[in-house]
């Protein structure tokens, strides 16, 4: 009780990834530099590697996902994410979360879980159909339990998620209700400013699959020949033409890196009146993202002699985010009756 | 390893019952007479009182499912269900099984689960159309941890209960064929000679909702005024009419419980042929159900004074028992990667 009262007045912040291999630049612009943004700013901070959730669509290939975890760690510890400013865990070392979400599913209908558009969009994506497995449809049910389970009352998402956070509070809702106490927590979506950051080949999304992506351990000759092969604007032929900006790669990718914000500005002026060519850009980008990289991967370097020590943190931390979560689990059960 | 090999060749028995209130003799009759039988027949045996599974349709009275997991065990010792024979634990108290029912729950697919033919009549019988709860469809592969988790390889249950193993031996394949080992293990049903008991009003089921069921715990008065009052043949007005056996009450509870089965022969011969009241086989079957009640009741009596015991064996049997599970899922987990 003294624990749910002190909880509720704090700031309490739950963020996480699927680990499924090495992060690109894509998710940092898109919410690793957000965390680190956020990391100082609220009481308390969860980072969740997803290891369960991968598995709802890697699960003949869960050895990548375990695999996956340690690559995880070390890309947040690298781009500037702190074990005393965050509690790095690993979901399936909290027992409490299955527990959480098995009950939690008494709370859902079926159909109202097959109407949550992110789920709907998704298993188009993935192309499930009608043999979509049902570890993938309950998701958001479960994702509910990670939230709650720590009293999260901020979740940064993309406005995508949203619907994940709706879903979220009406099981809190609903509990609370059954409970006749506020056992749960409701949570709100913190709505970054998020960078989306296209494909190296100007398609919509950075994908693996898709060998677009620049990954944030890629080493410096790599990094050079992606830029260098990078999607421009496909009509700027000669160096004189006035080429475009918008959907032009090469800028979205300086928009979101390059760090003298005015310098960038009189670039893309001359690039869309023309005189500034594809290759002089290109060298530019080159030079911000190696920049921006070269001591995210100076610090991979040494990190990843450091495995033996990131385990141990990731342990530790796993084992108290095993124990606050257990606490919401025993309260819950508390409140239903189910104490023996 | 060890473990698993020694389990490989042991007949190990799982059942158990959804903690929804006091036993009736229609639940005797149909399933704890066969498991004292049994309990002496294999290795193993295990009870579960379902207690999770309860409430995917009781969640809204969950304090009433948690207050009859006691009445339950009481039932269990009362009617001659030994602690010494089976670990007769407490679903809730066993970590596991969440865990092992989300980890499967990647291996099935929804349409799967609305295949299952106990799902459909259920869901029909309880009146849930569209607005199934997901802990509810999901009760398959729920049951699929709880029988895997123990290894066990004997399921005692009724033919409608068929489609449920089926779909537990479907993701046992599907599981070691993931890991490329047999981490989990088929099982089988053992089709008892099932007593179906209609209820006293000659309804197809006993059931709490209707009054139609004589309890364990009915005390004297009770019990004779239920049988006295019992449906029987409509259309035996008068002692001299011959009067049916097939479809009448008193004597399907009769077969079920009279331990003179020649007499109960010459009876049921008398009866059709015309020259026996009701009221005089009435009077015989309140004979045989207070002479079979009359000791389980006494020893509910007694058993009712030692709650707090019964509770410390069925807690130290959850223990026991959640230690067993806890081993499958870190077989599980290693074979599929996820040990850190």
């Amino acid at each position: 009780m003294a624990e749910q009262e002190r909880k509720q007045g704090k700031d309490i912040v739950l963020t996480g990834d699927r680990p499924s291999g090495r992060l690109h630049i894509g998710h940092y612009a898109g919410s690793i530099a957000n965390r680190v943004r956020m990391q100082d700013l609220y009481d308390e901070s969860y980072i969740m590697i997803a290891d369960i959730q991968a598995l709802t669509d890697h699960m003949h290939d869960s050895h990548k996902v375990s695999e996956s975890v340690m690559e995880l760690a070390i890309d947040y510890l690298a781009c500037g994410l702190s074990p005393d400013k965050n509690t790095i865990f690993i979901q399936s070392l909290i027992p409490a979360l299955p527990e959480l979400t098995i009950l939690y599913m008494n709370f859902v209908t079926l159909s109202r879980v097959q109407r949550n558009p992110t789920v709907k969009n998704e298993m188009q994506q993935k192309g499930f159909g009608s043999s979509i497995p049902m570890g993938f449809i309950n998701y958001p049910i479960s994702q509910a339990a990670d939230i709650t389970a720590f009293k999260a009352n901020l979740v940064p998402v993309g406005d995508d998620q949203l619907p994940m956070i709706e879903q979220t509070n009406e099981i809190v809702r609903s509990v609370n209700r059954t409970c006749n106490k506020d056992i749960l927590r409701e949570c709100e979506a913190v709505l970054s400013t998020v960078t989306r950051l296209p494909g190296t080949d100007g398609g919509a999304k950075m994908s693996k699959s898709l060998g677009n992506c620049i990954y944030l351990s890629d080493d410096e000759e790599t990094i050079k020949q992606k830029v260098m092969s990078m999607f421009t604007d496909p009509d700027h032929l000669r160096v004189e033409d006035p080429g475009k900006v918008e959907g032009n790669t090469v800028f979205d990718y300086l928009t979101a890196f390059d760090p003298d914000k005015s310098a960038l500005e009189e670039m893309k002026a001359h690039y869309a009146r023309g005189g500034l060519g594809d290759v002089k850009v290109k060298r530019h980008l080159n030079d911000v993202m190696q920049d921006f990289l070269a001591p995210i991967r100076a610090r991979r370097k040494e990190l990843e002699q450091d495995r033996g020590a990131i385990m141990d943190m990731l342990k530790e931390n796993s084992l108290k985010a095993a124990e606050i979560a257990e606490n919401t689990l025993e309260e819950l059960k508390t409140a239903l009756g189910l104490k023996y």
